[in-house]
């Protein structure tokens, strides 16, 4: 079923998202990286985590839920870690900010951790992890989030499903890039799903009996459906993201949480951890890139399962999408470009800039 | 369907495994660490990485494909980090050794990682992650091993089902400790089925032509039946497993590796990351300890799907094994227990100590 599309550039939507992210109250600069990371989703083909989330984004500004221009704090510091408080900032923002700062540790003791609290919503994580391969870097984000996962044997929405992503550097073939939500799909899927108004396959969500559902609807706003997730160990693996992203941090967990999408007026206290790893410490740079291009050109000779044409790397099918929708433009849904023209319209920014 | 098993304390394990070992070339010390963690794992309920696994680590001792006497090189090191060569050792051997110097590290500069290159199989995962619960930091060991599993829309072995273990310190409560092989299911648990002669569920393995089975024997040996990754996410994992423990450690990664169980006179030249979080160099440990306990609590008190009785959490289900087990002793199947034996007799180690 094809669904009406527009195609707009990179450059345009960039304008766009910048203008009205300034509009709502954010200094240029802080604008530009926050419509970066929507873009830098959207070439890669996640549109669960590009423009789409534009206006719920412009919603926190606007609400107060999210702080314009945070004063981010050093709680502690040490030769290979820091611990920032965000001040509620966007989470782009501060993610980036800790990236930075964690990039810079590990060019001095070969390791930087930095772990955030009060953070909000960043976005896709593979932007923070990505954020180390022009250092030569290998990068790691997870951050938690609000909860709209159900715990291992529960119902209901108890915990978020912290993504988890890591990015390394390889040398003629692409970066190897993994960027996974702990439950079986991201809630933004979840999203697309609704927008586009089709059905979910049954091992995406329950809705708030615990009963396994093929309707989207069931899970958007404060209808108690949760997503479900990977199983036990992803379960696992969204319980150490509370621990390591929130409680480390000295931030809040769980339901501590508001719903960063509904409450737009109230602080999600979200937190990150990053953790970057100098390359060149541990081994010549050049032997690594070398030994992860090798890693990659063994995998895609792998013999491959009945109707499989091609076995891909983490991340290289959105590098793949990268250099299309770069050449090309980025496809927008009709129901997406019509929230963007919305929040232009609210914001008075004129929307011929997107046609 | 009631299996025929014995009784055996953790005493009487322990004492036959060492002798067994330093009967086949290991020093006392070394022995007792090999020992301790097969114990642990029996113990903690993980029976597929208990002393199921000793004939097969003796055998390697025996064959030459594991040093029993390793001298442990560092081949480079900084602030906060140390790259290994474990020239050889028994895994437990060099992934101790490898986590001591991590935790060391971590103390200093409030991180420290290790990557090992030329060890062998380190058994269950949790047993280095859970060396930092004693200094009340966080401890993540990361390994791969010989190709077992299948890479996401392949067939045949080609990766391995590279293991993630962390665990994190709490107050009142158990740590919480989670340790997940990346594939469905690990290894260990086919073998136990195949020792019992049961058929297992379709979603653990595939034959060698790519089809699902429920016949363990179709993965055992040389047979070209793989493990099946926890889908395209624990892929991911896997690869950067390989990347983390195999490339960063300057060793092998993929078919590289000669499987361990099988060609036993070969050196496996498995790889190990490690990394240890220092706590109360960022939070006060009591605040964090305080906090983990109430992250238990609220899990534990979250609504339950129709049919649960209990909410775990990672980690909780050993916990409480172990409690049990070390009271009323450790149940080995008849299968194992005639394996040990048969490698008493071999080593000519009187096995009354076992009943």
């Amino acid at each position: 079923m094809a669904e009406k599309e527009k195609i707009i550039s990179e450059r345009q939507l960039m304008e766009f998202c910048v203008q009205t992210l300034q509009k709502a109250g954010l200094p240029q600069e802080d604008a530009w990286t926050v419509a970066d990371s929507l873009i830098a989703a959207n070439l890669r083909g996640v549109d669960s985590h590009g423009v789409l989330r534009l206006p719920s984004y412009i919603r926190r500004l606007l609400d107060g839920g999210a702080n314009p221009k945070p004063q981010i704090q050093v709680i502690r510091r040490g030769a290979s870690f820091v611990r920032l408080d965000g001040d509620r900032g966007m989470g782009q923002v501060v993610g980036k900010y800790a990236m930075k700062e964690t990039l810079e540790l590990a060019s001095q003791t070969g390791i930087g951790v930095a772990t955030v609290c009060n953070s909000d919503h960043f976005g896709a994580a593979a932007y923070y992890a990505m954020m180390a391969l022009k250092q030569d870097m290998i990068g790691l984000a997870i951050t938690n989030a609000a909860p709209i996962m159900c715990v291992w044997g529960g119902k209901g929405r108890f915990i978020g499903n912290n993504p988890i992503a890591i990015a390394v550097p390889a040398g003629k073939e692409f970066p190897i890039v993994l960027d996974m939500a702990v439950s079986n799909v991201a809630g933004g899927k979840v999203r697309i799903a609704e927008k586009k108004g089709i059905k979910i396959p049954l091992d995406w969500i329950v809705d708030e009996e615990g009963n396994p559902t093929d309707d989207p609807n069931a899970f958007g706003g404060k209808t108690g459906g949760s997503l479900l997730p990977l199983g036990y160990k992803g379960y696992g693996l969204g319980v150490m993201g509370e621990i390591l992203s929130g409680i480390l941090s000295g931030g809040r967990i769980l339901d501590e949480m508001p719903l960063w999408l509904v409450d737009t007026s109230l602080t999600v206290g979200i937190g990150h951890f990053m953790l970057a790893i100098h390359v060149d410490a541990f081994i010549p740079i050049q032997e690594f890139k070398n030994r992860a291009d090798h890693l990659v050109q063994r995998i895609h000779s792998a013999p491959r399962a009945k109707g499989v044409e091609r076995i891909y790397l983490p991340g290289e099918i959105e590098h793949l999408s990268e250099l299309k929708r770069r050449a090309e433009g980025i496809p927008v849904s009709e129901a997406v470009f019509q929230d963007l023209v919305r929040i232009g319209h609210e914001l008075n920014i004129g929307t011929e800039i997107l046609s």
